[in-house]
């Protein structure tokens, strides 16, 4: 018996949904999620906390603490009356600041705020560690969720730049595809189209930048480091979604062996401070590569 | 005995921080850092909704909720396993939607998600709850300080709008020394200043135009209905900062007269559809001036 036109129809669309239901099926989705959000609440964070340390600046502006929570919670704890907060409680907070900041406290110029404003600091104050708290989950989520999915990824880079790269990629598989200049320069998207089009310099790292070898290296080593942690990490990515073997052991010698070596290596001449290099001309910048706009290979009068 | 430059320079600094904390010792600095702090919520809420719904649009792609706090109350009580959802309990929360949304869940081609995942998604949830805890609490706060500092503005208009003017203008005393075309326009800085510059059209209103009498009003009506706004709303500030007296009920009759008649008005000729205005010129839009952005009185050449 034929099937109909909307048998077929229906037998169509249900095979459709299924394969949409099984691409989505596997962890990778929720670790792109997850690293999403959490790179939002990390905003949302800062935006709450810019504005209750503006609010309780009225009331006590001479406070300073470099940790955000400490300073959450001092309102939430002392906020009402500042001047008569308990030692034993600051200084359970704050540790050794707790002496400078009574004594800032006893002679602050700010009012202490009315019950009502202080209601609603504290209430801001109790949003800002609601969402730490949050934050906190979502990192333990992704530490465990990246370390079980990308075994060698993981052993190789931080779990959250790691997970950025799948976010990145779209999926592993697409990960494992891809070629290691890809990999380093995922994240870069945009100032690679802009070198592209433009011809300003090219980008040489992407979100692996955020790596602390790769961020903290000296600025000529920053480009081959980048390029060895692609190189490793392209390897690494198809041992995680391909052959499922784990190999980030030696890769990971071979990864700081190649370091090592690119450190000690001298800059390349013409690199560091605009030397003529060929045909008398000089470059401006340290660029590799400067396209002049002209892709079409016509000539262009000079104006 | 003469003063010693030390002792007067600590006579002088005590006298400072005394004037600096009568400065902030009114609640009108707490209600302008309210009402930033609650746009700032606002958005905030905006960004963790957008997560909420991105990731739990990987396990029941097919929930549309207007209401974003039902889709993240669904989320934090049936988000573990729609399928089986309590019939009951769906419907107290979804009331007449209920039904639908079961009828959904029951063919969604999405999967259950993990128990870490809907731990995560539970925790996003939850937090996007507590936002808007807190924002209601802003809220009433708002509501209450507002009405008791200056109960002229807010019989004429919303307190959010009031609490908004009062912030952008510094203080009620500052709002109260200010022209009604200023209050009309404050909030519009940008606008403004744009067309002192450049010549662009110059804004009609600022803040005020979230006044629904004025947003939506019709188009060629809501300019005469921000400047009659302006124009008691400076009254009513002079009253609640300078005079005390309660006069809103009069003005508030004024200003709806006005409104009406300005609503009859036909609108002025050349406005409506580029007709020809005075010495055969056609002017472009429906600005009121444009300036040429000659501000040197220098002739300037046609290019």
């Amino acid at each position: 018996m034929k099937e109909t036109p909307e048998e077929k129809r229906n037998r169509l669309l249900s095979l459709a949904k299924l394969n949409v239901g099984s691409a989505y099926a596997g962890t990778e989705h929720s670790i792109a999620q997850a690293i999403a959000s959490y790179n939002e609440l990390e905003k949302t964070r800062n935006l709450v906390h810019e504005k209750l340390e503006e609010w309780y600046g009225i009331f006590f502006p001479e406070l300073r603490l470099s940790n955000p929570i400490s300073y959450a919670k001092f309102i939430e704890r002392f906020g009402m009356d500042k001047k008569s907060a308990d030692r034993p409680a600051v200084t359970e907070l704050l540790g050794g600041a707790a002496d400078q900041v009574l004594a800032l406290a006893s002679r602050s110029i700010g009012r202490e705020p009315s019950g009502e404003e202080y209601e609603q600091l504290k209430a801001l104050a109790q949003l800002e560690l609601h969402i730490v708290e949050t934050e906190d989950k979502l990192d333990k989520y992704l530490e465990a969720s990246t370390k079980k999915l990308m075994p060698n990824i993981t052993y190789l880079i931080d779990y959250k730049v790691a997970a950025e790269l799948l976010a990145r990629a779209g999926s592993l598989e697409k990960l494992a595809l891809m070629p290691a200049g890809t990999i380093q320069l995922l994240g870069a998207e945009k100032a690679l189209f802009k070198h592209i089009k433009f011809g300003s310099k090219s980008p040489k790292y992407g979100s692996i930048f955020k790596l602390q070898q790769v961020g903290n290296a000296g600025r000529f080593d920053r480009g081959r480091i980048a390029r060895a942690y692609g190189a490793k990490l392209a390897i690494a990515a198809r041992a995680d979604g391909i052959s499922k073997n784990f190999i980030a052991d030696k890769l990971k010698e071979q990864l700081e062996e190649t370091i090592k070596r690119q450190s000690n290596r001298p800059p390349k001449p013409g690199r560091q401070n605009n030397q003529h290099v060929g045909r008398g001309q000089q470059r401006q910048g340290r660029g590799d590569f400067r396209h002049d706009g002209n892709w079409h290979g016509k000539r262009q009068r000079r104006q």
